[in-house]
């Protein structure tokens, strides 16, 4: 042995050493049997006992990729409202508020004391998918069981229309409202994508001097556009929603932030500043790939001094109470968590 | 091959494809290293990094085996307290209340808001340890931290001494309170088996026509002694406190339970009727071997219409916040949100 690969041999020998002291902190968890849990609805455990959507690990790239991604998706999205529409007496109508395209659902009835009030909805999709209709679904469940007047925003969708596309978007429809409504008289809620969207919006109303709403919803709210956060990593192959963030989800992350820093806080508003917040709702389930992204949203608005609720379901994954259908415990106790927030918190 | 033995294997060969489509609905995780999460205090991180106790599998079954179990462990308790008393100006001694011994802790200064107030602390450990000072490191933190007299209550501990003896104890020095303090100037709060125990407390108040306190708090607790609820599956070896359900933790709640159905409100609360229960914070870490314990009684606390906080710690295990030290964010969080919680509440 020459005397120059000896030392390279040590080098390497050293290398190793240190990856393996480095690693060592990791925990190694055995491959074991996740049984479906019993104290979950028949709903919730037939949802999970499907599994994990094949298409989580996809990773589109390029425009014509996403575009077939979001094709499939959102008609399998837009499939999903007939059942809804059904079950539920919502009406909506598609108009435009400050240019941007927008539904609004109407129950068959508004209680005396909603009649003042409307909810702004931002969908989710991980800002690439959920056009048109797709992202109705959960616009109308608000509508139908809190009993609310609802604006549902169709903003721009990346890699088309990067950020800041969508959140100026939102921020035009929410501007819109302030015009017919008090603010303390608007809520704007969302979940995923919608939750962050939520969060942002707040960050950017104080940013531009605009009053904020009397308060906001987070459902499993995507705070942290990095993959930073302990459930990103415990709940992978757990949530069977997402799966994990190393599939579609990090490309979405990429495909919306272009060439921003994602940690910036109207992408990654668990960065941002708090103060002012008005009075949230967040909610996660226990499965959920972004349970992290929630908690450590609510731990900054609660040392903010913001009033934050915090609502956890059982065995949940990521969103789940959106596919569950409207007469799943699950959804029920969502969306009447929210819908009592509101109540509680609008003027 | 005898036309028995061909029976024999049609039936075995039936009933492997029945279990097979049985535990069709299991998932499989495989095998993965978890990393430390970086959204952790540094505190924490360590305590995370040090992995799973080597004891958590140890199944404890006569009255001797659990001596040597709880001295063991009793002595690590009892160690904790020094670093404590060093850093946090408190004083306690010990003394009788109804028969039970208790420690009162007093904190260098009380607030003035809370002068007219006691917290009752009921420590964990699974009913089967922390025996008199063992047992005393929640109460100096609440003491210190939220800056209120506290009565820690030092009661029997099973196989000795099995259920309801931990119980009446417990409701012994209740009462005994009751005497000098207005209830609604009482708080009540625990960790784990202790929170599990202010639940069960209230439920036996109710039973005998007592006052309630005015507020509790219940850190992660046993709200379910059976192997029942999503997270004894999803953190296990995920929560590094606790381990998993089936070591001494399994072990624990038969020697506590004894004859007893495990499943009986007074052992397991979250099968109890919450009706005029007080304002409750409940919280758990994410990690947490007892998530779906407490997001279950949340649940039940709220579709009941009562008060109920909750409060969730990124990438803590089961009561991590009594061993990360005193100045951990994690724990400062913690027992804020509960100081805060009984100033708002209590009377």
């Amino acid at each position: 042995m020459s005397q120059k690969s000896f030392c390279c041999l040590l080098c390497c020998t050293g290398l190793f050493f240190l990856f393996s002291l480095l690693d060592a902190s990791a925990r190694q968890i055995p491959g074991h049997d996740l049984p479906v849990p019993e104290t979950a609805s028949r709903q919730l455990q037939n949802k999970i006992a499907e599994g994990l959507p094949a298409w989580w690990k996809e990773t589109p790239a390029t425009v014509e990729e996403w575009q077939i991604f979001r094709n499939k998706r959102d008609e399998s999205a837009r499939q999903g409202l007939s059942p809804l529409l059904q079950a539920l007496d919502v009406k909506y109508a598609a108009g435009k508020m400050g240019g941007v395209p927008v539904y609004t659902i109407l129950p068959a009835r508004i209680p005396t004391r909603n009649e003042n009030r409307v909810l702004l909805h931002l969908h989710g999709g991980g800002y690439v998918l959920n056009k048109g209709e797709a992202g109705l679904g959960e616009a109308i469940l608000m509508a139908a069981l809190g009993g609310f007047k609802v604006v549902s925003a169709d903003y721009r969708l990346a890699p088309e229309f990067p950020y800041p596309a969508a959140l100026e978007d939102a921020l035009a429809v929410y501007k819109t409202l302030l015009k017919s409504y008090q603010p303390a008289n608007i809520g704007v809620f969302g979940t995923s994508t919608g939750g962050g969207m939520t969060l942002a919006l707040i960050l950017a109303a104080k940013a531009q001097g605009l009053p904020v709403p009397g308060a906001i919803a987070c459902g499993t709210p995507w705070t942290d556009l990095t993959k930073t956060g302990d459930s990103y990593f415990t709940n992978e192959q757990v949530d069977n929603v997402l799966g994990g963030y190393d599939g579609w989800l990090r490309s979405a992350a990429k495909a919306y932030a272009g060439s921003h820093d994602m940690r910036e806080p109207l992408l990654s508003p668990v960065y941002g500043d708090m103060a002012g917040f008005p009075p949230t709702i967040l909610a996660a389930g226990t499965r959920d790939l972004f349970l992290s992204n929630t908690v450590r949203m609510h731990r900054k608005l609660r040392e903010a001094g913001i009033p934050a609720d915090l609502v956890l379901v059982e065995g949940l994954s990521h969103a789940q109470y959106l596919h569950l259908g409207p007469d799943a415990p699950e959804t029920v106790y969502y969306f009447r968590q929210l819908g009592d927030f509101f109540e509680r918190n609008l003027k």
